[in-house]
């Protein structure tokens, strides 16, 4: 069985993000999404409300999973026996971070290989910093997130804002 | 059947080419090299000795196929039953080239996606021209290219250019 | 009177071409498309060709005019009394290249100045080179070119290719 | 009558900006230069003065404008019946970064466009965060701001360092 | 008596940053590692550490100096006569920010070249920002870091996480 | 006595390689300017009048010495007993071009180094190719060239053209 990582913080999950994943999911028979817990990190959703959204938007595909993990990605992919870590290139900046980290993960574990797919061209702007902005700015986000998240991403941002 | 494809002219296969190709034949279960029959690109070996380089590097390896193909790669690919074109980037110039060939292959093929593999760091300067370039000048290929084809490609190369 | 001129070689002119035109057209009073005539460059479409198919896909927006030019394109754009060079950008190596072009003109003439607009993700993977590889190839050019004249350029490429 | 906006901090305004606003001013009838006031960035520099030394070095261009506005640059746009954001590329990595934001910037309002210029080879390593590394270490800004508010920029920063 | 230097944090040193630095000594008389102190950026490991894992790693090697400073890094090449600082090139992103430095470095002292080395292929893709993660999750760093030094920067990092 | 070589084609020597050239010389003992004789590759002037304009830059400048060479440029180097080869860098197209070259070099020779300088703003433009194609449209290359062999240029270039 084959199994891949989509490793990710999913702050929210996007319209790119989505994309990628099931793009992915199609080459391998199981594709954890992992959202590392980084406790050095703040996001603006939680833990429990990013992985709801993921939850959402991946409801039905049988293929996929939803999970959490601490520490190092590559030794998460060893406990998951996972044989390659998924990733998504917009840009020349995302490019060489990437290449970065695919060499260094592979010095920590030689046989989990990093897999690139390209972000289609109509969602190469989006990441979720730019829905955040969005969101701050109450902002119609339409096409940056999956439809069917997009009404629960806005009140849960506005409650959060009220604060 | 998941089977991949890894298209290029391969002239002559690099240790860079080699190692791509051995990393992605582990993610599918039959990997064809395909070398494109473009008449109006003239290349330093002839598509027999290309292919003959290929199979004694691949020999043994039983997932591994080697093809030759005209006309447009994810036409082939559509006949082959393929689901996957296998690139690899070593850099940035890489990338905008790979990124515009990716769409366009998408719009041919929607069902046929380009995965991508991070070029090993050691190999991360090598190209077929960068060895013919060696080949032109009698300089040592050690490293190059696969240890196993070295010499040949050295004797076949003099021949060539005593001519 | 503010006149901009948008100079290339459209060969054939692209939907990522119409697109950038008809944008800079908003910011100017007329936008002339200036064809260079340039000897040395060998074409797949003849310049009557490529001039037909620009007057079809602009037929009807009176600010727009369409001429061939030779020479430098400042020493024309001075003649024509333009003030500004249009160019679109679609990605990190066309940056440079423009970079280098744009300062270049503005030696041969400070008075032109060369203005940007980013390509539409959507067509951020087009160029008229890509649009003659499919025609080679008879491959479906639906949504690279404007749809206006896709019949035209089908019909001319295929009688082209028959010779 | 045609509007443009150069939006941005100005924290302070460089010789590059100017040379930018300068070249822009000749391409519309009206240009605003419009500070966004956005609480969650620090400057070195108050919004009063930044204000200041804008005046001082555009004193006596008639078309240009100066403001200050808080939320989305595009919507400040609208209010302006602005037709275009004007910004200035100088490398790279602005390209990647300002293609993001001109896409997002489109898909909140179509209306607006934005106009790139290339930045002046003298003045494409000029930052205001390089001005300000300057002024923290007592450096000479000679040629990296504009002449006339030079010594009133050393003088503010010098009373901001004794506090 | 030419004499070059090697500017940086070092937090903590590399085997990219030894190798760089071996190769620049071979190019001149005397050749100072200079860390800079910078108030504002906090170190993982103390300044006294830094140099110790230095002097230990260039232990033997007479023509290379090892010292801090504060300021300007030009000011301190005037002080101590030195004709070159020397930086490492890894990639594109490094290359933009290295040209600005350059650029702002010859404005401050025109008599202060500075020189680039490319980096080894099989370092290029190591920093001290990935050591120091690699650090906090216990991972080995084998090839990261001067083996001489490794027992000890672990040691080291385990004793202040604990903390 | 420490060597160092320039190679290139100089066809023709720009202002952007004389400034190069002219920084490069203070950092050793002897400076080679060795002009690259390439049968594949045509030249607009012969090597005979490129070496001639070199020498009237150079001319007094008695750490600098012009030839030619045929075959490996390391090859070239291990004969002259240099310990580098001299580079400038203008854009990250130039970096990655660069990079493969100086690695592909070091697997040559390990014994010569590769050293870059970066190309000053005012230069950062300028190209032999972009001169070349000024003479072809008569267009005034005041700046691109060094000043003592602008008219020497015209004067030779108008006498090929008319030809």
């Amino acid at each position: 069985m084959k199994i891949y990582i989509c490793p990710g913080s999913y702050d929210p999950v996007t319209s790119g993000h989505a994309d990628i994943i099931t793009r992915a999911a199609d080459h391998c028979d199981k594709l954890i999404i992992a959202l590392g817990e980084n406790s050095l990190k703040n996001t603006f959703f939680t833990l429990k409300e990013r992985i709801a959204f993921l939850k959402k938007v991946f409801n039905g595909n049988e293929k996929i999973e939803i999970e959490s993990y601490s520490g190092l990605t590559t030794e998460y992919a060893r406990i998951k026996k996972a044989t390659a870590l998924v990733r998504g290139l917009r840009a020349v900046s995302d490019f060489e971070y990437e290449y970065q980290m695919a060499m260094l993960n592979r010095k920590l574990n030689p046989d989990v290989e990093t897999l690139f797919f390209m972000a289609s061209p109509e969602y190469s702007y989006i990441s979720s910093g730019a829905v955040r902005e969005f969101l701050r700015n109450d902002a119609d986000i339409t096409g940056l997130v999956p439809e069917c998240i997009r009404e629960d991403i806005i009140a849960l941002s506005r409650k959060k804002m009220m604060k």
